[in-house]
């Protein structure tokens, strides 16, 4: 194997890799090759392939016949592009060591830098930098990490001399040893080296780098690195590549330097450099903060020729990657080095600015620009309200509950929806702060400014509502105790009385103290722009889930094809309706029941006729009747006496029956279609209002699209008994006013087996929505509101990657939503397949069930415009 | 297609099919053919097969070619066998004419009797029976029947026209109606079919016939019958068959008569005849009870020849259909007909006996005896007391749960779990009423005869510690209304004292009022011969589910191969212990929590030592805990106030926690290996525990055979976890006892999920348990403590066909065993697959989980012979 090549340069000249040899030479290596080959100043070095590695370990930890020449080669490369030498006693080549796979992955060995320093290097580094004791402490530092990274002497035994002898020089810090003191630790630390490892610190350059690369190579089997890929089933791999560069300086006098930029701005996208450098220093010195950099304009005075090759690179790297760039470079002596080149973090703002102007400068095609230039969530940044600073707040954070809906929202706050009513009405601006929420509080949470609950996940009562109205957040925080009858809650440390203020970050989950500044959200003109591009790309529908004709025009706004979900039951709690509901829960027969639903059943055709409107032209997915009946209860002696009150009836039975309704696991319970079956009659009124309040917006003339929706089905009989009742009543209907509509019966896919059984269902449903919310609480057997007891402890822990309720488990319930469809659509080829959960704007989801052959997904509406750019971004994914 | 086969006759002589012919002569057809061709005497008739039914709707509703003479010569073949011709003015031919598809399906046409009637034959009847009046009634009865079955005018049509003669004649009950009243009333019901159908009544019994046949045809694609095949997957079919069988009368003087009998003595099983008939008599008159019958033995004096007859075919019957008949005779003028055998129900003891007995005369072999002779429900009756007298007690009955745990119990009413025990130390014997029950009440439920809850499902607490213990249930309940204050239940109608005696059936679900006379129940040495020869067949092990070492004894004497199931937190609840429970909960850190672990340790070590003691050389599967911790807090004030007193800690602080603890749905709360996950200290002493007793108990000579399994495993990293700690306590403590235990670490299957990735699971566990019971709360997202709403609404209206907690869904829950099994085992091969849910010991999930190949199935062990059953008849069912 004399003629295989275990080495691959990079450098202004000479680079033989690009970023198509990820599996040859990792990632990192990959890369530095890519940049080298497009002409970008990088540190000169080589890449040993994954392959050498794999050679290693085969032939028992041995160099393959041909590395030793090539390794020397690869070293002769950076020689010569440097124009230095290892061991130069004038300004010797040091160079750093690294490794890197395929797959990027902790566990393998870290970073050893200054490689190349000796007791003859360090003398000519010291020249060069003109600083001996800098040189000296980077000696000390070089021997240290090369004893413990490589050679496995712990770091402790070094730190300890250094703090032996800072106690024998009566010195509390590194910084007040001296020259002396660094060259007198320099051997020290050979000596520790020594007693460690049984060897003589090697001082020949080519024999620390042959160490330090098989060390690299050995780490590939550690037990670390092999747990890493066993926990994250990485396999496939053969090895780790290594990779060697020479080091750049930016701290060798007045015409070195070392600096930061984005290609544009990242705050606004404006189409500057910035960024900043400072002369004669090291990265770490731009970190530290303890010198001021200056503006990067300012360069073009200092090191006028490094500032335009660096001006020149922004523009090639912006042309080369598509992207605005994030850059580090250093200025060694006059001459440019990029470090690192990466796709730049910026605002939402800043994202649609670039891709439009990047657009119009012929930099990038629309397709390119929807699909890489803004990410889905930074369009939440230019929908909902924010701090104007989000870094200088966090002392007063109080607590972190579940960013439940995103946006800042400030205002005093409230233990009760009555008071957030009372006090909105007064003027003033309130947070409403509860355990949990209930249907009852729906009042006070939409006078509130924004919702903090100590319980409860991402589709609890408070975040599913909070989210329909884009209204700012935190549940289930776990840091506060509430006190009702105090009116206070507390963290343990601090203790918020009622009318105190208080800011939520709702895309944080931040609790913070007192009055943040806000910043209304804008949506420039580059917004439109920019989501009428990602439509043009896009093939899946985006609907919102709206429950009012409000929302089904705030719905459009933001794009809407459509209502994906409507819950009826949210429009039971408004003005007297609430009345005839609990008449009909406490209906003591199949008559009683009907007279009470005879009575709501105006309130929902007027409300089904507001929608109707609104979404002329467009599919209204309705669902039926889906929490359980003691939702509808007052659960308080207060209310409980009222509603004896004003229904006519004693205590007792308003108790009896909220004893007889209370179940142990509700989620679990007589709810979904399981009401509809046993009382049909509530089935039969939903289905009258909803086929009435169509013929009504019908008869002026719109285009109604009603899909009646059947919640929690679990069997075929279930469907067909729910069916024949829809059909009935609305032939009954279409007789009675004299006019036929169009509609489709369809049902949630929410229950396991409702999955697994969807060849059946979709036998008799002409559309399926999946309830993904439901199926990962039943999936994975966990209570979306209890949950927060364990599942921040599972996500921390890695034992998952994700809130489940936020992120679709792909793995897991993912296969129950591709099975339902491949098997509805196995009996059923027209079936109409979309998804209706909190996951319908959650992007990487998004891109699942595009992937998995959805018609459409469905959200709250402020998240439409992001499952839009999902959805475009899925489609042109899937292209390349 | 002239010389196609469409007629097959049956009777003593050219019987032309068999049983094997269901699909073409429908299963009627088949069987009435079977019994002819073992040369049986059935009345003689001909099946007209499916494929003429399909022909002639092919046709367009017109009979094949052919059909015409095939029918004319099974009429022959009728009148030839019975020496009677169709419209014989002296005793003409009757027939009967009924519809019979291969699978049993209601929706097609009803019977026709008496078919051939008119004004000839009329006379001849009369004549025959002796009887006019007799013959008269029977020509109107035909002629209503024929115009409502065959021609569809409307039953209630001939049902005025004899209420308004009666009017005429002044008279009540159609008996006083005379001859000549009768005869009126044909003339009368002719008229109202000739008004209806457009036609004359048909006088010539072959066009009878003709309009009969064509009718059951037509009945095949009545909406009744389309519905009924697609409501219950019923396809493949072609058609219906026809039966036209000669009309036998045991009423035909004293030389007629009919009567019932079994081949042996269904009570006790003993070899002899057992029935009774009466003399010129049909069978209405038997079921009837207007005459008293005799015993079968006196008919060898009335009609000695079919006597001799009868007892011939009961010995022939037996033979041919290696099972006790039940058989329904007519003797019609000294002839013998059978009209109808079928396997005879039994007893529990008399199946036993039948099957022992049956082996011993070589009538069956001993395959077949386990096969077919003994159904597992019988053994039930083996295992516990009963009711002396199961059909007096009706009228007492005062309302109807699930029947949770068989057996039948009677004592005095108390509602708390302490009076149980109270009373019972007096030696009263106690039942115990409870809304439900918590696993602080298992004193009283140890104490009672039998409980009673108003609330719960079949496995639900109450259930399923009931049924470990053999104990009479019956739960759920929801007729009866408890109220713990006045010491009072109530059905609404009679409400039920303290102290009030009551009787319990738990095999039926009755609650009845009074002292019901018991029997013990008693295991015959049959019983214990017809088990090992069910072990000879056997190839899917059984264990029990036993918690403590007293009920390990038990499972081992009614035949357990091992513990399937120990449930560890059962073991908490005894003496002391709760307190250092308790404790462990309230504990504020790590250390605290460990310190009370430490103080339950002994405990949790001694019991398993039991367990392991009882049951040396089998294996013993303990699964960690798994309840949700605020189970074992008091959630009653005074309960409260008493833990806080002997904690030494504020009631606050013990309401803090409770509320803390509190979870919406805590079925799907933080239990199983959550707890073991976030608070690992739990997983590390109770593994400690087990590995602890295991040497102690392996010390001692016994074989241990340790499987320690996690709960509620949804992702393999949270199995990983628990794993990595189990390992690192057993080696731990393998290397402080100088000794080491081989010991498997395995899962439960009982989240959807975890089914879905069982091949990932599987890489890391070594078996699987597949916990049904949670497998279908959640794969039907039904709480089994709260479905009582809405699940007997279910199975009565066929939305179920049973209870998903009794009998596994095969259907969808099945899908998840069965792809866990398969996804497990593609992964790891020698994985040990079982179930120990509820499931595993009713004998259809049996089959299905040893269809899917599990290696075993582990249940109560008052189960554990009934599974040992159905385990056997599952593999030899397999066979055939």
């Amino acid at each position: 194997m004399a003629d295989t090549k275990y080495v691959y340069r990079f450098g202004n000249t000479n680079t033989d890799g690009d970023r198509s040899m990820k599996e040859l030479l990792g990632g990192k290596g990959a890369n530095l090759a890519e940049m080298g080959s497009i002409g970008l100043p990088v540190p000169p070095g080589f890449t040993i392939t994954t392959e050498t590695c794999k050679q290693f370990l085969d032939l028992g930890e041995a160099w393959p016949e041909g590395l030793d020449e090539q390794v020397k080669a690869g070293i002769a490369h950076i020689e010569d592009e440097m124009g230095l030498k290892f061991n130069d006693p004038n300004n010797p080549l040091l160079v750093s060591v690294r490794s890197g796979a395929a797959v990027s992955m902790p566990g393998m060995m870290d970073t050893v830098l200054n490689l190349g320093l000796n007791d003859v290097a360090v003398q000519g580094l010291a020249k060069a930098m003109g600083n001996e004791r800098f040189a000296y402490d980077a000696y000390r530092r070089f021997i240290d990490m090369f004893g413990d990274v490589v050679m496995g002497v712990h770091h402790e035994h070094f730190e300890h001399a250094i703090d032996s002898l800072k106690q024998e020089r009566g010195v509390e810090h590194d910084t007040e040893l001296s020259t002396k003191d660094l060259k007198e630790l320099v051997d020290r630390y050979k000596a520790i080296y020594r007693k460690h490892t049984g060897h003589m610190f090697p001082s020949d350059p080519v024999e620390q780098l042959r160490f330090a690369i098989n060390a690299v190579f050995l780490s590939w089997n550690s037990s670390r690195a092999i747990k890493y890929r066993r926990i994250n089933r990485i396999a496939g791999l053969i090895g780790t590549a290594v990779n060697v560069q020479a080091m750049a300086f930016g701290n060798m006098g007045d015409d070195s330097g070392t600096g930061v930029l984005f290609t544009r701005n990242p705050s606004t996208g404006e189409k500057e450099l910035y960024g900043e450098f400072l002369v004669n220093a090291q990265g770490e010195d731009v970190v530290a903060g303890i010198r001021t950099p200056e503006p990067i304009a300012g360069m073009a005075n200092v090191f006028p020729k490094a500032y335009n090759d660096l001006v020149d690179a922004t523009k090639r790297l912006e042309l080369h990657y598509k992207n605005m760039q994030d850059i580090e470079f250093t200025v060694q002596r006059g001459r440019l080095f990029l470090l690192q080149t990466r796709n730049g973090k910026r605002t939402g703002t800043a994202a649609i600015q670039i891709a439009v102007d990047m657009v119009s400068e012929g930099l990038v095609k629309k397709k390119t620009a929807v699909r890489d230039l803004v990410e889905p969530g930074h369009l939440d940044q230019l929908l909902h309200p924010r701090f104007r600073d989000e870094t200088s707040y966090k002392s007063d954070v109080i607590g972190t509950g579940l960013p439940a809906s995103p946006g800042a929202a400030v205002g005093q706050v409230v233990f009760s929806a009555d008071t957030a009513e009372e006090w909105r009405e007064e003027g003033k601006k309130v947070i409403l702060v509860r355990i949990e929420t209930s249907p009852e509080d729906v009042g006070g949470m939409d006078a509130a400014e924004g919702i903090l609950t100590s319980r409860g996940g991402m589709t609890s009562h408070a975040a599913v509502v909070a989210r329909g109205w884009g209204k700012p957040c935190v549940a289930g925080c776990g840091d506060i105790v509430i006190n009702y009858r105090n009116k206070t809650f507390t963290n343990g440390e601090v203790t918020i009385h009622e009318g105190e203020w208080l800011s939520l970050n709702g895309s944080t989950g931040e609790v913070i103290l007192g009055q943040q500044d806000l910043v209304a959200p804008e949506l420039s003109g580059g917004f439109a722009t920019f989501m009428e591009w990602a439509d043009e790309f896009r093939t899946i529908n985006v609907r919102a889930n709206a429950d009012a004709p409000a929302d089904a025009r705030q719905a459009i706004e933001f794009g809407a094809e459509g209502i994906g979900l409507c819950r009826t039951e949210h429009m039971f709690f408004e003005g007297d309706r609430i009345q005839a509901v609990r008449e009909m829960i406490l209906a003591g027969s199949e008559t009683e029941r009907r007279a009470a639903l005879a009575k709501l059943l105006p309130y929902q055709r007027d409300d089904f006729e507001g929608l109707f409107r609104e979404m002329a032209g467009k599919p209204v997915t309705i669902r039926l009747l889906d929490p359980p009946l003691h939702e509808f209860l007052p659960h308080d002696p207060e209310g409980k006496r009222q509603m004896a009150q004003s229904l006519g009836v004693t205590l007792e039975e308003v108790q009896a029956k909220v004893d007889f309704l209370d179940e142990f696991n509700p989620m679990l319970g007589h709810r979904g279609c399981r009401l509809g079956i046993v009382y049909p009659e509530i089935t039969e009124m939903q289905a009258r209002a909803i086929l009435e309040a169509a013929v009504v917006v019908a008869e002026e003339g719109k285009t109604v699209l009603p899909e009646i929706m059947v919640p929690l089905i679990g069997t075929l009989e279930e469907f067909a008994d729910q069916k024949e009742h829809i059909k009935d009543t609305a032939e009954a209907v279409f007789a009675e006013k004299g006019k036929r509509i169009e509609y489709l019966i369809g049902t949630m896919i929410e229950i396991p087996r409702a999955a697994l059984i969807a060849d059946e269902i979709a036998q008799e449903a002409e559309f399926f929505s999946f309830g993904t919310n439901d199926l990962t609480q039943m999936g994975f057997g966990y209570s979306r509101d209890d949950a927060g007891k364990f599942l921040p402890y599972y996500t921390e822990k890695g034992i998952l990657p994700d809130d489940p309720f936020q992120v679709l488990d792909q793995k897991g319930i993912g296969q129950l939503v591709k099975l339902g469809t491949e098997r509805g659509r196995s009996t059923n080829a027209s079936l109409k397949v979309g998804v209706c959960g909190e996951h319908g704007g959650e992007p990487s989801s998004v891109e699942f069930f595009f992937k998995t052959g959805l018609n459409y997904v469905s959200c709250s509406p402020f998240r439409v415009p992001i499952a839009r750019l999902a959805a475009a971004q899925a489609q042109l994914r899937s292209e390349a």
